[in-house]
């Protein structure tokens, strides 16, 4: 018979034990939630560098405007307000390959030509090139390059490596990703910028995750962006709007008497 | 026509905007994820003792073992390794009445009985012993009070109410909690604690939050603990065990050559 | 140590027994999907007439037009096209208390009103009366009267209940509802009509279905439902275009050099 | 500005119109759910051939015992009872590449080798050679052949199989699986059955659906196996054990006092 093991918390009827420390008298109060993220996910305290960079990555991804997670969650919790949980649950359901997935695609490839036992002296701009021929190759944007609407630059770029430089945090896996632009600018001819989920996943790296789970940093932190939607859509509802537009709109060509447009 | 309109954020070609904020300069590098949660909630930066007792409620949702919710994304992950925003999903639906429904329970009986217009001389004890006798009446629980493990008090409690006391932020909300406590106890003639989701419900309700968005708290929160167990799961499995043994267990009575239990 | 016991189903090397029938030899190619669903909800193969009847019921439930519901799959579909199960996940989390809540709504008033025992002269006026005013009292609308568009009737209902009728299954339950809406239009003095998820909550009290399950006959309905819509997006799609106009308008107040509407 | 444009159904104040086709008229009571289902997405009323086929697929997908899914919903449903359409939504959050992938997988490389338009006397050896190969080449179990408890053959295989052929779908679809199953029993020199989703995947092709919806037939019927086990579990319920047993031996090695295994 296989394990059932779990190694993050246990409790008994008077101690709750988060990562080997007393819940209420180590963490409560003493780490902000960032700080206590970073221990749920690694199992160490952050030092006060890792502390910066990752509470700058999270925050990165919480709002991102009107998005499609965004109208899902709301219209759900419209049809469904007793289960605030599952308006949440339906807006991270889209957090899929189009969305995240830059983030996580970035990570991997990044990671996968800069394994952590890579040469000290691996060579970037040929890595670089590596990964630029490969997707263009597949016809395939490249993660983490590339903006629709920031076209001239991702405000929040340039300030995510910032702050990884000041905290020791832009090693080798930001200079790839840097290479990897400027290569696929020269390959393709077009200007195009290094967007924020494609910083990211490049400082994820520098941090230590794994790939695997840089989709999950976007799904915890708009988990927050979601319920500060479904708090505004308490007070000022959009989402019966909606519905009722793209409702009429959509059959409007097949209702007898109507003109089609 | 109505209007779709929402006040969060905005952003145009060069700039990102969020509760009226440069994203990029003024929050980037600058809040904790604690801290720019309140800000995407209420739009406000919170103050230094708001930053404390938030983080902290916040903080005391995140992780609470391995819960169903926690069985239901590590099972769902397994199942679907490429969607991992479906796994936390799908784990926080089961966030319902029975689960985080206490804390909103307890937010709205308090909030409800003490108005923000309620009269300064209000008779909390008079209004303990009114919720009290309801929820006995209906013979429901009363949110907030009692626990299945921590039986001779919740651990969470006296430092999440310390953490408030400090900050300023154990008025009457925390006090009216205290006296249904009392009074719970007297008139069942049983010993219960105030469990830490009352006390989050209670500490909401100083901080100003309507009772409709506390279960919000423990949405946001949990996703994060869920993406720990995921990583988890990725590195030390449990849920191809948990289901084989409970999938022969279950129809161990039905199959021929099996004597039922 | 409690049990862990299903009886539904079980399998061994070459074996598939579904509530107590081989699978492969007396249900595959021998039962339609709709009464195939009724030995899978109830454990007995339906009659004729159950079968006509219960088709009828889930049918009903199947399409409803571009609900928030479908919105809301197209729109995870749109984003995450690797999970098709998230997407109509996501739409199925909108089946709320404003939604089939309504068909919940009226099979629990009509089967609290008419229990299994209750005597064969049960006064149906009577207890119409009682139903309509409990809900006139607490300022609710009544389940299953009323409709947004149909007005002067609901087209599904008088079929409904023909077909109900036609089968033997057109009992007390539905002249109840008949009853309840006679006397909410009395009482209220507006005509109102009875709407195809009232007639099917009575229809399921005269199936013998408990309450607490209609709402699953319409989450069963329409998933179906959601997934004829997302084939028709991946060919037809429509959320990209809700998408953008709902983002550009709702922060259209906020950019600078855009005049509020 | 793009299009809003949906073909399925409308309404008016007396109407309602789906698939071209008066829905209390010539739906309600005159189509059993499987025959809707296939107007829901074709927009086409099946033959008697297509419906016998078609209701034999969903049917083959509803239910197959206490899978991951299974517990997820049930699990969900405990801890939310008032959102039974959430824990459904959890439960079908799983179905991803490693459940219905299979089915998916199978009619994506089958449609691919056998375009609709493919020359009348493709050569299907070649093809099968062609398909196992690259399979085996990348490592990937091929979609459609193997299963973990049947063996020595799917007892639900023959039967599809069957059913097609009497209805005049067994076609070239069918017999490339047959010969896929053949060559990698040969190329691996292990016998392996083909699996039922393995099946459904090639009829799904000879029915003239795209791969890309074939998922979705997994998912809509499980949404129906799952509503059967949430009501078992309002009467039998085996969720708590589960939990219970899994949180207690997961964390006990942590606890102070406990011995490890």
């Amino acid at each position: 018979m296989g394990k059932i093991r779990s190694d993050i918390a246990w409790s008994t009827v008077d101690r709750i034990v988060v990562r080997g420390k007393s819940f209420p008298d180590e963490i409560l109060g003493k780490m902000n939630l960032g700080d206590f993220s970073w221990l749920q996910l690694t199992g160490t305290v952050p030092t006060p560098q890792q502390s910066n960079v990752f509470n700058a990555i999270i925050v990165a991804l919480v709002e991102h405007g009107v998005t499609p997670s965004v109208i899902v969650a709301r219209m759900t919790y419209a049809c469904a307000p007793e289960s605030l949980q599952a308006a949440v649950a339906a807006g991270l359901c889209g957090l899929g390959s189009n969305v995240v997935g830059s983030m996580e695609g970035a990570a991997r490839y990044l990671s996968e030509a800069l394994p952590k036992d890579a040469p000290a002296d691996a060579d970037l701009d040929a890595l670089a090139q590596q990964i630029v021929a490969r997707f263009r190759q597949s016809k395939s944007p490249i993660p983490g390059i590339g903006h629709a609407i920031h076209k001239s630059g991702d405000p929040r770029t340039p300030r995510l490596f910032a702050i990884a430089e000041e905290n020791g945090y832009a090693g080798r896996y930001v200079q790839l990703l840097q290479r990897v632009h400027a290569e696929a600018q020269r390959a393709s001819g077009k200007s195009m910028p290094i967007n924020a989920t494609g910083a990211i996943g490049a400082i994820s790296c520098e941090l230590g995750f794994s790939w695997k789970i840089t989709r999950g940093f976007g799904v915890m932190a708009r988990a927050i962006g979601l319920v500060g939607h479904i708090l505004e859509e308490t007070e000022n509802p959009m989402s019966g709007e909606v519905w009722s537009r793209t409702e009429h709109e959509s059959s409007s060509h097949l209702r007898p008497g109507v003109v089609a447009s």
